[in-house]
């Protein structure tokens, strides 16, 4: 494929994609700092997102609802008060503790509001997120009931709201509950250790989880995760690849449709990158499974990170290989149809029908035209990037 | 910083890094499909990598040693003579078996070494890894101890080697080991449910573990991953990111030192990307904490498959904000050092100094060059593609 040409792509800021760009500073450094944090938690200017169930409480569809410390201290008091070392000696796992996260300073607040590093290098206002769900098996499910109870008379017009369903964050909103969300889902869905079977306990400001030696002043297992090189108390986050494939001839753009998705409703084709494998190795295999065309030349366009439950969504535009693009589904039954468009039906489409799956149809949408993702999905952008030209195959 | 210029590239092939570029076709849709892997595991021609604490038998040490079922058939017999459905349904959690896994085909290989798909639309000859360290805890422990002694006299030239101390593998066979180093790791070190603590078993030849709902025929407790979309029994890639970052005036590079690393050694920086968070944003994150400079634009130039144990090492371009560069290492402690280095510089070391972290000197090192990493390391291509132009700073 050298001989016939290359990819070239124009750069300015580089694409933010929707639940990327956070405006807090995560300060990881200072995760294991208990006694910042313990000053961070406690502060009156200090904001909590709560969940429930992983909705977050919001004032509006399109804005998160930030409590204070006050609001919240019944169901958490200060677990930052002795440092973690005591914390992992103590720890006795017939107690829960409400999954809390420490999601970083935004260094642009008024200094009434900020608190400043041990260092006095960096100073704003602290983000953590708190789940207040009361599950039924929990020690806590009493307090976290009369919480939400509290909560409820106190603002009663905040609501615990669904994501991709009734809210509409903006950019920064979405971007510090997709951190939130994929935290918390992985402390609560992943509480004992996948290499001994004991449960563990959340540590590093809700960023980690580790397997105690102790559990109520007995030792436990044995575990290699207390030694070494590990990964495997690290909160997870999956990479997937997605995906515009660009026919030979650079004229078509290569899109899918599942079955559950409404009439004409396409989009990129994706996939989870596998152990041992490239962005560029899964773009090719997972195109090849899902729609029997063969693609050559990978180029990686940007990220998004997606917090149903923690992937990566990784935006790459691929090159097929001239006799290689026939469309077969037969591999993988992952796709219902899969079909080559021309750009300038897809330019129609970005134009008049891009919308979320579950929105009513747009203004102007005729039976029958092409429907797309919405510009909060990286597909959206990818298309975008390939018929609008901002991508372009060019011959040297 | 869009009014200053745009990154412009070139892509021919694409850049194919080492631990890529298997010659395998996954055929991830088959592995649930007990006919096809039993025949494709007891064909006379089907190659087995054996791993022994995830070193792998070489017959070289650039070349893997492949073996044949009739050699390791005493330690695993037929996996898939009965049904996945019906393993899970008789799992056992007091017995063992050793982690094998299905690795694809090579279609390139001659008929006679090949089988085919049962749609008769691929055929190609079969790999497998399987995992023969005789784990003193493991009820087939000495299975796999006679079986190593068997083994060692059958093959006496045939040596288990590590990886990065004793290899050189070529491409493809360092591709096909990546795959199987980083599968089996995750299967021997996360034998535990991260839902519910209980045991787990190997499902869908080596690629996802089941909790399983009965053990030795007894109902076992409630788990969520059983059911809906979950990820924690699928194996984990943890990404990472690495990035040349460059200038603001494009003249000079950002490379960092490791206490640990040999004298003048340097290479890119590197961390892993945290939950909800995009490539771009860990690029800029990880370089601000441990190098103090902050990054305004961000490309991905390629990846890496990197099986220590199971990251995905994401490749990218930065460009460092005017006033912004100053190198303070205070607030992570991950570096002893890091420095703008002249283009020029770095382009003699590419010419004269790259090797492995513990390979001899180079000939022609004089006491004092920079030393960088070897063609095997993304970072050498990182390097590569800033100082040798293929990734260039344009103005518009």
């Amino acid at each position: 494929m050298a001989e016939e040409g290359f990819l070239t792509r124009k750069f300015g800021e580089g694409v933010e994609n929707y639940y990327a760009g956070s405006p807090l500073n995560r300060l990881a450094f200072l995760r294991t700092n208990h006694t910042y944090l313990s000053t961070a938690l406690q502060h009156p200017s200090t904001r909590f997102i709560l969940l429930n169930n992983l909705d977050p409480l919001a004032s509006t569809p399109s804005t998160l609802a930030f409590l204070s410390y006050s609001d919240i201290s019944d169901l958490i008091a200060n677990p930052y008060a002795t440092s973690e070392q005591q914390l992992l000696q103590t720890f006795t796992s017939t107690v829960d503790h409400p999954v809390l996260i420490f999601l970083g300073i935004d260094e642009s607040a008024a200094p009434e509001h900020s608190i400043p590093t041990p260092d006095n290098k960096y100073t704003g206002q602290a983000y953590f997120s708190l789940d207040v769900t009361p599950y039924p098996s929990k020690s806590y499910a009493s307090t976290a009931t009369s919480l939400l109870l509290t909560i409820k008379s106190s603002y009663p017009t905040h609501e615990f709201k669904t994501a991709r369903k009734d809210l509409n964050l903006g950019n920064e909103h979405a971007a510090i509950y997709a951190s939130a969300r994929s935290l918390t889902n992985w402390n609560v869905t992943a509480p004992y250790c996948a290499g001994c079977g004991q449960k563990t306990m959340s540590v590093n400001a809700g960023a980690k989880r580790a397997c105690p030696a102790l559990d109520g002043g007995v030792e436990t297992r044995k575990c290699g995760s207390r030694e070494g090189v590990h990964n495997i108390n690290f909160p997870r986050t999956d990479p997937s690849v997605i995906m515009a494939v660009i026919s030979s001839d650079g004229t078509k753009i290569l899109l899918g449709r599942q079955k559950r998705w409404p009439k004409y409703w396409h989009s990129t084709l994706a996939g989870f990158l596998e152990p041992g494998e490239s962005i560029e190795e899964a773009v090719r295999r997972e195109v090849w499974e899902e729609s029997g065309v063969t693609v050559g030349r990978v180029i990686i366009h940007s990220s998004q990170p997606w917090p149903f439950p923690a992937s990566l969504m990784i935006g790459a535009i691929g090159e097929a290989i001239p006799g290689k693009e026939d469309i077969y589904l037969g591999n993988d039954p992952e796709l219902e149809g899969a079909r080559w468009f021309g750009f300038e039906e897809v330019k129609e489409a970005l134009a008049v029908t891009t919308g979320g799956l579950y929105d009513p149809l747009p203004e102007g949408y005729k039976e029958g035209m092409l429907r797309l993702p919405p510009k909060t999905a990286i597909a959206n952008q990818l298309i975008r990037a390939v018929v609008l030209g901002e991508v372009h195959l060019a011959k040297i």
